[in-house]
């Protein structure tokens, strides 16, 4: 088993990855070709300029020992998710959009962590190969950190994840077996929802290429469109309504699906992480449409339909939109930037907070409450109706700290670079919550990314990135003592 | 010792309390009468009823058993500070200001807690009486918040506040003696501090009366001023300087001046919660600087005496003001909003999250860190070089926790009332850390609360409270558990 500054298994499995990319490029290389675009030369370049270094990564790095730390694994799963990023970004660099690097960086970021930030601003008239490849890097992204979340998080114990280790996962270099082990039926799940979701699409309206791409970015919780209108372009509720099921479906936990095939969907639904999530949204949704309709003077069939929908694709992640919620009135900003923080459940492709992680602070401060009233009383925090680990309340304090601490940082990061406070807080939020749009005029539903100083974009990717991580797998390699043996 | 339901030791406290304030409001009486304003006569009215009341319940409420329980303790403690302010806010409403009862007992407990929003906006002109109260309100509220954190809180166990026990102090019924014995050397050193700030204040350039005035609001980190202007109407660097000076002394552990007495000066800047609010102070006031200087295009010097007073104000959430921080430019706001949730010490007139949480969040963090690392090493959380108790870490997340979700609850009540974004935020963080001003055009330093609804008024008054009480003290009695024998 390697030492951590061992970085043949890190290029190793990074090599495969760029290699994996590459052929994903040769799919919007293909879509440009047959539309005529002379883009696909681009996409074909970076294909082969990712696959000639993948291919030497790979070759340079093989080694008779693929077991790996966890320490390894570490610096694996951060180093993947800032190189695939800086590859997927070529094709936005060479293409005709005038990106610069800075941009093409943050867009790239922007799909992989499924967040959905954009700075691209005239997606009616993009060619069709940027728009499939922004989808595909979505839809990429998402069963990339599915795996993730299930596969290695556990295992690496970041922020109460060593909550959902199971039985045959233990803290020894079986890392890469057992992922890829899960990977395979999780991404027939995957792969099958986006096929339904896909026809659902079709069938409400949408053309075949809408469908596909939308698809994939819905699944994934993602949120990049092909239109400048984003879902709202269509005005119909039929594709929201299909919109909505398919996000609510990407934010449950992914392996209970492996156990509702084997023993029906009962267990789904007494999860309590997926009651929490529903029971959240309900109570979100009918506020917002209480406040529509009285405040906003809606119609209120019109005025549930228009909460249903953007509040479901903030909370979990997503980022489509159908109005643009900054006109919504006082009640709706807190709402909405709360919501950026609670996100959805974990194995899945959400951000945020994690649904489980406020059930296990709720219980620890109830549990505090009930300790008051009765300072001999013996509580046990549960979680699913089992005890909770010892390790797991500290764990997810120190996660719920940080969250905290690096939106303060980012917040403040970017309103010292002049943007203003809506602004900056919102896109604070909604990068390391990997939500996509912010609040307010320029980074709102309406506007985009574009405007923002190259620095902002920076730190805007970095902060996808930690936030995706769920901070600690990122940020615990910048402790000098991680690199000490 | 009294079940929780028996009320009469409380009513005995609050009858105790109630001829304090009855005493105290002769001092208003006093200036009004000397100064020839009619006030004096609600002054005494005033008196006379809370006299008559508090007579009253001492009389019934009398019993042979003097010793309390916990819970006892939670209800006399949280009922003390919802019913005083009620007798307190009785001079506010029959005096020429105009003010409704919502108006007046906000004031009123703005003053107690120490916060120091005000909804009275011509302060030049209103009659020595009021400006009187106002800063005894806040003097007396300070006392009483420091004799409540040292004494009380530490043996109620709440949020942490179990780090503060004593080697005398146990979870019996010896609540109130001990906190008579305490009370009596805080006490004087809180009075020789007020005494020493007035006369450097009036040397400095202030009349007697406002040397009083602010002396009293000065130490107990309140910020009422006796001027539309606050601090900065005397534009004098002289007297910043002896506020700075003195909104410090009120922010510290006021158990290490009885220390620091007894064992030299060396135990104050040996204890770490010191050492991190100070330089929690200099950080922020250098990047302040800095950001006039290169931003603003202030003179350095002229920079970094705005930075210091104002960015100490709001930290030790005073509430003075020398400048419309408001108009400093976007990375300001954020700074103040983070300042806003820190605060100071514990132990003193200070609101906020407090120091030594941020030291435990910060240590547990550390830890888990270091965890990951070496999932097989010991570490131990320590504060002030010596281990915490196993049960501070929970108590302290499960504070954190709430601070959150009361201020997010919080701030969704007042945007749900038509605030701005802005305004809903700042104020939700600036009653329940008892800082004073808000963010933003109405209820930022340079306007005042006046403006708002009588319902979000309510709800602040409310939110001072809870903050005030460390959050749990006040809640618990909201779980229906708390009043089950």
């Amino acid at each position: 088993m390697g030492s951590v500054r061992d970085f043949r298994p890190v290029f190793l499995v990074i090599g495969i990855l760029l290699i994996t990319l590459s052929l994903a490029m040769m799919v919007p290389a293909i879509a440009d070709r047959i539309a005529g675009n002379p883009d696909w030369q681009v996409f074909l370049a970076a294909a082969v300029f990712s696959l000639f270094l993948g291919g030497c990564l790979t070759l340079v790095s093989r080694t008779s020992d693929t077991r790996i730390s966890v320490r390894q694994a570490f610096v694996l799963t951060t180093f993947s998710w800032i190189i695939i990023p800086a590859f997927a970004a070529l094709p936005f660099v060479f293409g005709d959009l005038g990106l610069s690097y800075a941009d093409a960086y943050f867009e790239a970021m922007s799909g992989l962590t499924t967040t959905g930030s954009t700075v691209i601003s005239d997606l009616d008239n993009a060619p069709p190969g940027i728009l499939l490849w922004r989808s595909l890097l979505q839809w990429m992204g998402g069963i990339g950190i599915i795996v993730t979340a299930i596969a290695i998080l556990p295992v690496l114990q970041v922020g109460g994840m060593q909550l959902f280790r199971t039985e045959s996962s233990d803290q020894s270099e079986k890392v890469l077996p057992r992922a890829a082990a899960l990977a395979g039926a999780i991404f027939m799940v995957y792969f099958g929802l986006t096929i339904v979701n896909g026809i659902a699409y079709w069938i409400a309206g949408m053309t075949p290429f809408q469908s596909i791409c939308h698809a994939m970015t819905t699944i994934s919780t993602g949120g990049f469109s092909t239109l400048d209108g984003s879902i709202g372009h269509f005005d119909n509720a039929g594709i929201e309504g299909i919109a909505t099921v398919f996000m609510i479906l990407g934010s449950l936990p992914f392996v209970l699906y492996l156990q509702a095939v084997r023993g029906g969907f009962r267990a789904l639904l007494r999860d309590t992480q997926v009651r929490w999530f529903l029971g959240i949204a309900l109570c979100v949704v009918l506020a917002l449409t209480g406040w529509l309709w009285s405040d906003g003077g809606e119609a209120p069939g019109h005025a549930l339909r228009m909460a249903t929908f953007n509040a479901i694709s903030v909370m979990t992640g997503t980022g489509y939109s159908s109005a643009d919620f900054n006109t919504w009135g006082s009640f709706a900003l807190p709402i909405f930037t709360l919501l950026m923080f609670i996100g959805g459940c974990t194995g899945a492709t959400t951000g945020g907070i994690k649904i489980f992680r406020i059930q296990v602070l709720y219980a620890t401060a109830r549990v505090q409450m009930l300790k008051l009233i009765q300072p001999h009383g013996v509580f046990t925090l549960k979680f699913n109706r089992r005890p909770i680990p010892d390790s797991v309340p500290a764990s997810v304090m120190g996660f719920f700290f940080l969250f905290v601490l690096s939106f303060g940082v980012v917040a403040m990061a970017l309103s010292a670079m002049g943007l203003d406070y809506v602004t900056s807080i919102s896109g604070a939020a909604t990068a390391i919550a990997n939500v996509g749009p912010g609040l307010g005029d320029i980074i709102g539903p309406s506007g985009n990314f574009q405007a923002l100083p190259e620095a902002a974009k920076w730190v805007l990717s970095f902060a996808m990135l930690i936030g995706r991580l769920e901070l600690f797998t990122a940020l615990v390699l910048l402790v000098p003592a991680f690199w000490r043996d």
